[in-house]
C-alpha cells in the first residue's frame, strides 16, 4: 500500500482519520497514527490553548506522524497556525477556504499541506496554491458539505482528471471495500469520518456513539443550503431546521434556530435531541454494532481490503 | 466478467442499459444488446400500442436478449404487461412500486425479473417477493430518486449485507473504473442510464444530449422532495421549482408548476428551457463531448474496466 501519500506523510498506510470537532481529540488522532495511519486533531472545536495542549499530549503518546485540521473560516485560525508552527506540527489540513491563504505560510515553515474539496474547479485552485495533497469529499460525508452535492462516486473521478496531486478520497468510506472502489476510481488513499467518530478513542460523548450506531438508511440528511449545506442526524434540531426550511425560513431565521454551542451539546455532551448531531451517510451500516477500538478498526479495513482484492482478482 | 447476472440474463457483458423515458427506444435497446449487454426498453414514455411496435423494431433489430422497463405507478402498467408477454419478451425491469405486485405473474409467463430500489429495506422486499436480481440505484441517479438519498458507495454494501440477490450497481455509473469500484463493494453487475441517454442512438432530442454534455458539477440536483424526489438539470424548469420551495411551496402548488408533458418537452423534443431535464451526477463528467455510438462506449468502458484492474493489481 505505499504510494505518494504514504511517502507525503511518512505513513504505513493511506488511511487518514478526519480531523472531526468535538471528536478527534489526542486519543483518537495519536491511536489513528499509532496504528500506522494518519491521525488529524480537529482544531475546529478547541481554542488554541486546548490545541497547543492536545497537541502535547499526541507528542506524548505517540512518536509518528499527525497532523492538524484547521477549517480557514474559524476566526482564531491564524493563532491556531501559530501554535500549530511553534509546536513542530509537520502537517496540516485546511478546510472551508481558499487553499491559497495559507499554504506558503506553512510550506516556508516546514510543514506538509492538504486542502479539502468538493469540486474539480476547487481541485485545480489547490494545484495552483501548491498544496501537496488534495482531499476530495462527496455528499455522503458528515457535518459541512458542497454546494454541488457531488457524490463520492462522481466527485473522484472528476478531481482525477483535474488535476495531478496526491489524491484522498472521502466521503462514505468506511470498509476495507470502500478503499479499494476509490482507488479504482484513482484515490491514493481515504479520509475516514464516521468510523472514526464513533470509535472508543473518540472524544465524542457515549450518547452520540450509541445514536450514530443505531441509525437507519435515510436518518441523515444534507439540511441548511441556504446557509452552509450541512450533513446532520434526525432528532429534534434537524426537525426544527427541516420544518423551518419546509415553510421556507429565511437564512437569518435559520441561523436563529441555530443558535450557538449545538455542536457541542450535541456531540461532546451528548444532547441527542437538542443538539447538533454530524456524521456521515455510512453509519447505518454500523447499525447495532457498539464503539470498537481503534487498533480494531483497522485490522478490519485492512482485512477487508484484502479481501475484496483477492475477489476481484 | 461471467457471474449470475450475465447467465441470469445470457448476456455477454454484466451492463444494463436503463429503460429510461424518452431516450430508450428500439434504437438504443437493440445496440446495447448487440453490443453484448442487456438493453431495456424504457416504458414510462409509452403507451401499449407504441410499446407493441417498439419491441417489433428490437425484435428485427437485433437475436439477443433485451428487456422492458415498467415503472409500477403508471396507470397503464397492467396494458403494458399485456403487451410484454404476449410480444414474448423474456426480461423485464420493474420500479417505483411494489416488488409483491408482478412478480408472479410475470414468473408464471416465463419472464425473468429485476426490480429497483433505492434502499436495503426495498431490497429484503424483493428477495421476499422473489425477484431475480435486485437492482440498487444511488442517489447520484438522474430523475426519479429514492427518499433517503442514500448514495450509490452507501447503499450497495448496504443491500449486498441485506440479501443474497444478484446485485446490480445503478448511479453513477459511466466508466469501466466505476464498474470495478461498485464490484469491489459487493456489485455484481452496473445498470447505466446517463451514458447511454447520451450516445448517438438514445432517441432523446439532440439539443437535450447538447445540454447534458455541457454540464459543470452542481448542474444537477435533487428536488422535488414533497412529492417524489427527482434529480433535474438546471433550467428554466429547475428554477421555477427550486424557487417556489426556497418559499415553501405546497405539494399542490409544485405539482401545478410541474405541469403535464414536460419531460417529453425537454428530453424527446429538445426544450431544454422550459422542459424538464432529467440526468444523472455524472454527466458532468463528459463535459465538451460529443455523443458516442453505442458501440465505441462500449469498447471504452471494457477497456477502462481492465485498465483499472490492471492498475489495482
Amino acid at each position: 500500500m505505499n504510494n505518494r501519500v504514504t511517502e507525503l506523510f511518512g505513513i504505513e498506510y493511506p488511511i487518514i482519520a478526519g480531523g472531526m470537532v468535538w471528536c478527534s481529540g489526542w486519543r483518537l488522532t495519536a491511536a489513528v497514527s499509532e496504528a500506522g495511519g494518519l491521525g488529524l486533531l480537529g482544531s475546529g472545536s478547541m481554542t488554541p490553548e486546548v490545541l497547543r495542549e492536545q497537541i502535547c499530549k499526541v507528542k506524548n503518546a505517540t512518536r509518528k506522524p499527525f497532523g492538524v485540521n484547521v477549517p480557514l473560516m474559524k476566526p482564531e485560525a491564524a493563532a491556531l497556525m501559530d501554535v500549530i508552527a511553534e509546536e513542530g506540527v509537520k502537517i496540516v489540513f485546511t478546510s472551508a477556504g481558499s487553499p491559497k491563504k495559507w499554504t506558503s505560510w506553512l510550506h516556508e515553515r516546514g510543514i506538509k499541506v492538504a486542502h479539502v474539496v468538493a469540486s474539480s474547479l476547487f481541485a485545480k485552485k489547490c494545484e495552483d496554491a501548491g498544496v501537496d495533497a488534495v482531499v476530495a469529499e462527496g455528499f455522503e460525508a458528515g457535518g459541512h458539505n458542497g454546494k454541488e452535492e457531488t457524490t463520492t462516486l462522481c466527485l473522484i473521478p472528476a478531481v482525477r482528471r483535474a488535476t495531478t496531486l496526491p489524491l484522498i478520497a472521502a466521503g462514505g468510506i468506511a470498509t476495507g471495500h470502500a478503499m479499494l472502489a476509490v482507488q479504482a476510481l484513482g484515490a491514493e488513499g481515504v479520509q475516514i469520518g464516521t468510523l472514526f467518530a464513533l470509535t472508543q478513542e473518540s472524544s465524542a460523548h457515549e450518547a452520540f456513539k450509541q445514536r450514530c450506531l443505531n441509525l437507519q438508511e435515510g436518518d441523515t440528511k444534507l439540511l441548511l443550503r441556504k446557509l452552509s449545506p450541512t450533513r446532520l442526524v434526525k432528532g429534534g434540531f434537524y426537525s426544527a431546521i427541516e420544518e423551518a426550511e419546509n415553510r421556507g425560513a429565511s437564512p437569518e431565521e435559520l441561523l436563529q434556530i441555530i443558535g450557538v454551542g449545538k455542536s457541542k451539546a450535541g456531540i461532546f455532551e451528548g444532547d441527542v435531541d437538542a443538539g447538533e448531531l454530524e456524521i456521515g451517510q455510512i453509519a447505518s451500516l454500523f447499525q447495532g454494532t457498539a464503539p470498537q477500538s481503534v487498533a480494531t478498526v483497522f485490522q478490519q479495513l485492512l482485512s477487508e481490503y484484502r479481501e475484496a482484492k483477492n475477489l476481484l482478482a
